[in-house]
């Protein structure tokens, strides 16, 4: 094997004179006026190659043979283009390298796509042939961007402190949370390790070991029906500290993530990221994680509509519901009817039994319900909404559930189809004072909104009235994407004995799936709390793209199988022998 | 939470006079005329606290009440210890905190083991309290250790130009190899996905996508029987590369340990590590992974005895087999005929009939066999063996393997016994050139050595001599340890289908298993090779410790079980009912 010089999209005008090798595919080979022009492509970039008879026949002869995807070494000199010939787009524009010897070192037959950027192709054929997916230049960039800002994340974490610290992939089913990946145990047959949803116990017990500061870049599965940004493994910046606050771990968040967009996009973000609570949010934006690239806020017109004789209006109120609008600044001319009638339909998905919309001329309120509006009533709504001539205001009266749901969504959508979005901005956000429980309406009991490790603000209300109960929690968002959640952890066994209490266990049934960590707590484990990352969807975002597979070497199709190697597959009748196991056809329901 | 101001174990003597904050917790409470001393203890080592009722009675009366492994905060100021009270066996035996606020963050009951070094409790009770058997000072430094072990590896891989890039863990089952942990899908119900014994095909069509350096710090997984080196999961430093050759790939390797060695040891080793072919190393070693410390090398006697009357001997070499002996320089005295036939019946594990021995004595060889021997046979013998007054030879004659096996492991009892090791040397060896195949007597066909994959050095002899095959394979030895192994891999379709004949799979079952990777290698696959290193037994020798257990966070007892968490455990019949699994009891066989 001849030694590379250096990469090929590496070679510049300082190298002009200089014999180069370089080891590259072919990305495309044209025949010129008896000259052979050869793209040269390795992961750094593409060089033109010339092949001229007058400087090497051989090599000529050889050019000829050669096809796309080709993997060839070229040895070579780099010479200045002609004026004509400057491609400014390329790095190595500028010059080309003058074949003299070439070496086919694997021969390709015609891939199923082209490999350049914005190829046309099934998901499934990409997924396929993912090592050809992966060759294209785009893709090639994402994973250099990755491997970016997982060394900028250690680096900071090592900086600051945290010791790298592996926990165990083979561990325990635990309830409370999603579904568990299984791993049948062939020692203890009919006994099953489960793949970690996330390292959270064991992370809380490596703070009771005395390590201070703990992180991990790990991989978490969870066995759920899939959509565009769920993977069935995912990878998360995981970290836990000792005797810190919320307010020195959101600083910490910060430190890195700072440091990560500057690595991998050269852009400065300001800290601290502002904050939010959970109940502003969802009053200001109807979502849980906004995104506060844009405005189109919402805004509470109850008030303002109190006297407005619409009875969806005056019903939603007297239900003890929500009467909120968005104003979609100088949207009227550009919504019809018909497109606004689509928007009604859009907001049904997320519950709501209608849009109430007007819009604003020179002479007052215009549209369906604007009868039901006096002079008074319009000056009213406009003041809160600040609305002018040109204006389209849009309501949605019902719960308040389904006020934030349907308006939250519109705003995105709305976001979008009016430009307002600057996709160059990243919008750190913290949102924080969650509810410590949801009501689970299937179980009748309440669940934990994060987990059952999430120290409560106030912890008297455990018992007396838990549907209050505050979290020491608080979530990353950017962009309107959750990136990251984190919380205070319960240190003390009483409270944690408490927790489960108030999530419907028996001191028996706590004992039994989490006695080990309750037993923990009794030695001496200190306050803690932590964090945990998605680095998958921080990618995806950085990266401008829109589903997460574009972020995972190899990632699984919305059934969670693999195209390239057919995983899951079969196995064989011995494998499931050793570990006692027979499958079984459901039984039909 | 009170802020701390530095770490327990980073209090000086340029620290006196000022006031600190500390957490930590209670190592000792000695209450001394009035005073109560305490030692505190956090990750970074302990610092004596003195409370003194004319400092704070406040602080004396709850210092009173704190018990061992309670985490408190300390308030106080650094004062030089009186000359009487300096320690110089602790890092800050030069200086105390006197004490003025103490507050009580958690209390902890009496831990069921002492928190000190060399404790001894069972291994059971060290892991069922893992998280308190981890607050041990030796056991902090190890994960120490491994976090900056791991580092470094990391940013040397960095700057050699390879990125990390994450492999799935859900992957597909695949024959060739140790047994598989199985996953359950649920989605295609009686489908397995199989998590990694290694990423070795993903990492090879990673090289295949032009990414041309690929680094993991990459968990694997075999359910194999376990021994004190082994653990169901463990972790790799796992690279591949293309275009490089073995040479350039050892050079990696030996860049990255030294680097390690002197991060973690503060020792300086020199590169390049020197090389042994495999039959080098067995002819003189006795083994594949030869611990080069010490000498007591094997020597074939075959020739030197042939004249000698013994029919133990003159069987072996009648029978193609050999006659070797080790010389026990100077142990004649030390061991007795008590001691040598222990020994004897210790080589008989490794398969040996028997252990032949002399003394050399100022009148010639002494011992059991020593009359088969005449004057010139002895002066034959003490010629290879450079035997002298005093020394012990010990002989084995039998199959090659059995005489390197038994010999072998004589070898390296007697390194121990004869304490000729220096415990402080690292010796890094290369052993080279290995047999492509092993023979397996029970499938009656060829197995590969490493794998499948593995470039064969003459490929002719895929068809014509497999027996004959050698390997582009290396592995990396330290102290008798294998901590690694590499190749050059296959990248060409047709020779790696040979290899699948020679394995005995048809073209249709190699397809079925391997199509994947057989299509990948059509489609531009560049020549590649690389290594992986074991991560938990670098950790374990570079840490002077001999189960690899020390060097996990969490790890497996003996029959793959977690004490701590009680993993693996029983699952609900609903889990089993979605994966479509019965558990079956065994027949009896």
């Amino acid at each position: 094997m001849k030694k590379r010089s250096l990469y090929c999209g590496d070679v510049t005008e300082r190298h002009i004179g200089e014999k180069v090798t370089l080891h590259g595919w072919v990305q495309k080979r044209r025949d010129l006026g008896g000259l052979i022009f050869i793209d040269l492509r390795d992961r750094e970039g593409i060089v033109q190659v010339v092949f001229n008879p007058d400087f090497s026949a051989d090599a000529l002869a050889i050019a000829e043979s050669v096809r796309n995807e080709f993997v060839v070494t070229v040895v070579g000199t780099v010479a200045a283009r002609s004026e004509g010939a400057v491609n400014d787009k390329l790095k190595t524009g500028r010059i080309e390298v003058l074949a003299e010897e070439i070496e086919v070192l694997n021969a390709s037959k015609t891939p199923p796509f082209y490999i350049e950027d914005g190829v046309n192709v099934s998901d499934e054929i990409r997924l396929k042939y993912r090592y050809l997916d992966l060759r294209r230049p785009e893709m090639n960039e994402i994973f250099q961007m990755r491997h970016t800002a997982t060394k900028t994340f250690r680096q900071k974490l090592d900086q600051m402190g945290f010791f790298d610290i592996e926990t165990p992939y083979l561990t325990k089913s635990t309830p409370e949370g999603a579904r568990d990946y299984l791993v049948p145990s062939r020692v203890y047959p009919g006994n099953f390790y489960a793949l970690p949803q996330s390292p959270q116990i064991l992370k809380q017990l490596l703070m009771s070991a005395g390590f201070d500061k703990y992180y991990q870049v790990v991989r978490c599965f969870r066995d759920e029906d899939l959509r565009g940004d769920r993977q069935p493994e995912f990878t998360q910046i995981d970290l836990e500290t000792s005797f810190l606050t919320k307010e020195e771990i959101q600083a910490i968040t910060e430190e890195m993530l700072v440091a990560v967009v500057e690595a991998t996009k050269g852009i400065k973000i300001e800290k601290p990221f502002p904050h939010m609570t959970y109940a502003e949010a969802m009053d200001r934006f109807g979502s849980d994680k906004p995104d506060v690239r844009f405005g189109l806020e919402l805004k509470n017109v109850a008030e303002a509509v109190a006297n407005v004789d619409f009875k969806v209006f005056t019903n939603a109120i007297e239900n003890g519901g929500e009467v909120k609008a968005i104003n979609a600044k100088g949207a009227a001319a550009s919504y019809s009817r018909k497109d606004i009638d689509a928007l009604g339909e859009f907001v049904g998905r997320y519950g709501a039994k209608g849009l109430a919309w007007m819009k604003v001329e020179e002479d007052g309120f215009k549209g369906p319900i604007a009868k039901f509006f006096t002079p008074e009533n319009q000056a009213a709504v406009a003041g809160v909404l600040d609305a002018e001539v040109g204006d389209l205001l849009l309501f949605v009266a019902d719960k308040a559930e389904v006020v934030a749901a349907s308006l939250g969504a519109l705003r995105s959508k709305l976001g979008q189809e009016l430009d307002l979005i600057d996709q160059n901005e990243l919008a750190f956000l913290w949102v924080t004072d969650w509810p410590l429980f949801e009501y689970d309406e299937d179980a009748k009991r309440f669940v934990s909104a994060h987990h059952p490790f999430t120290m409560p603000q106030d912890a008297t209300l455990l018992e007396t009235a838990p549907e209050k109960a505050m979290a020491e929690a608080y979530d990353i968002v950017l962009n309107g994407y959750e990136i990251g959640g984190g919380s205070l952890r319960i240190y003390k066994k009483d409270m944690q004995q408490q927790m489960f209490r108030a999530l419907g266990f028996t001191d028996e049934e706590a004992t039994e799936q989490f006695g080990f960590l309750l037993e923990a707590l009794e030695y001496g484990t200190p306050p803690h709390g932590g964090i945990a990352l998605g680095l998958d969807r921080i990618i995806m975002i950085l990266a401008g793209r829109n589903n997460l597979r574009d972020t995972i070497a190899f990632p699984k199709t919305g059934s969670a199988a693999d195209p390239l190697t057919n995983a899951p597959s079969e196995v064989s009748a011995a494998q499931l022998a050793e570990l006692e196991l027979a499958i079984e056809a459901k039984k039909a329901e």
